[in-house]
């Protein structure tokens, strides 16, 4: 079985659509990037459809050099014009934590900078990680988590980890495991858990022998492969548990947090 | 079994006065505090004893109001002749979060503020949580845990949260669980661990039944009952497994590793 996303996804897009009504001006998203390769390029080109959708303001600018990427994020991270800042990574030849020191924390939408992974452990979401909120999202829409037994597999700073720390809050209560490439006997985690969050970046790396009858399975996976884009998941897990689909499923949701992410950003800078 | 920790502590404070000595002026610690209660005032006097017996300056400051404390915090952060900051907690009527906002992280020796905890993500471990770190330290010394199922119990934002992280890091990566109140089953996690990190502040939570053979303990507990202070493992476990002492395993390890913290800001600060 499959879960549908597109209810959540409706949901949120109006809400969106409404909140952004409301403010005084067009939110607006700059992008860093430097020396982008084709793949950042065409993820760049189907975010700024994205954002033209729900007309905001879409700008991409590359820095010339590493140093002017620093100084670039220092000058938007002061402008009151600019709501939001997306960094393309990696960005060859920039050190990612000078990235940090010079990226004001309440601009950072993607909730990469230390300051927002951190405040996750307080609970505090305000900027989390918009992948692993995507998730969170699709999990409440769908099934109980207290006390549910949660393996995530993969541990990026995008996913794994911020995850962990939000299923961990309070009021989501999940008993939480973190596998990766070095975990022996990855499937025994896996077959007992009630939900398995499949993030390793590794095509079909789930099969139907590692998931328990009835599991609910989030597909985070996006691999391109000779078949296609295909998830981390095999097809044929769907047989015995309910898998989001990739794509359709998490991307679908992430892309619309993103968003989501720059309106609270405008609101906050706004009023 | 108990597992001594004398000899880390030892090397780690040996290590510790040779770099104080290279320093131009002694390390200062000032404590932030506002109607401490009676435990939050025998703990100060035992860390001032602690950080004389290291030859670093130590002040307690108390604050007269909430607002007082956050003006405290604030010109500490500025102030250059002061290294490292120490906020007892929970500060009654003081929001958390104001605490964070006006207090430097660089000077945050505890490792609490959510720009240090999120920068554990990225592996980057300047300030970890004292207790955190005496975990890691204590597994370093004592046994691989590359590939090891290591059991955390409890999800604190000084040793549960942060220590998933610092044990995902790629020179460690263990798999990972956290277990907490919410958990059903505790024991079907903690029997099949090789490491269990007891850290509940539960008195005698993890018993004999609940360990595999040869496992190791770690017990962050440090509960003051009738028969005095236990920690979160029961005697007998270390029957049959290898265990840390409470008093004198962990604790006796964050202590100075809290040194460690000052003497490493004021270094930064000095050099």
């Amino acid at each position: 079985m499959y879960i549908d996303v597109k209810p959540l996804y409706t949901q949120i897009r109006s809400e969106l659509l409404k909140r952004i009504e409301k403010l005084r001006r067009e939110p607006k998203l700059v992008v860093v990037t430097y020396k982008p390769d084709s793949s950042t390029i065409s993820y760049l080109r189907s975010q700024e459809k994205s954002a033209k959708r729900f007309g905001l303001d879409y700008e991409i600018i590359e820095g010339k050099t590493p140093q002017h990427v620093i100084k670039l994020l220092r000058s938007f991270s002061d402008d009151e014009e600019i709501d939001g800042i997306f960094v393309t990574h990696p960005l060859p030849d920039v050190d990612e934590m000078e990235v940090f020191e010079n990226l004001d924390p309440r601009k950072d939408i993607e909730g990469r900078h230390p300051y927002n992974l951190g405040m996750l452990a307080y609970g505090e979401e305000f900027f989390a990680p918009c992948t692993a909120e995507a998730v969170i999202k699709i999990l409440e829409s769908y099934t109980e988590i207290i006390g549910k037994n949660v393996v995530i597999v993969g541990r990026s700073n995008t996913v794994g980890k911020p995850l962990s720390l939000m299923l961990l809050r309070r009021d989501r209560s999940a008993t939480v495991t973190v596998c990766h490439t070095k975990t022996k006997n990855l499937s025994e985690f896996t077959k007992k858990a009630d939900i398995v969050v499949a993030a390793a970046g590794r095509p079909e790396l789930i099969t139907k022998e590692m998931v328990k009858e009835n599991a609910v399975v989030i597909d985070v996976g996006i691999n391109v492969t000779e078949n296609g884009i295909v998830g981390d998941v095999a097809k044929e897990v769907s047989d015995i548990a309910k898998v989001t689909p990739v794509p359709g499923g998490v991307g679908k949701i992430t892309t619309v947090l993103l968003m989501e992410h720059l309106v609270k950003a405008a609101e906050r800078i706004n009023f």
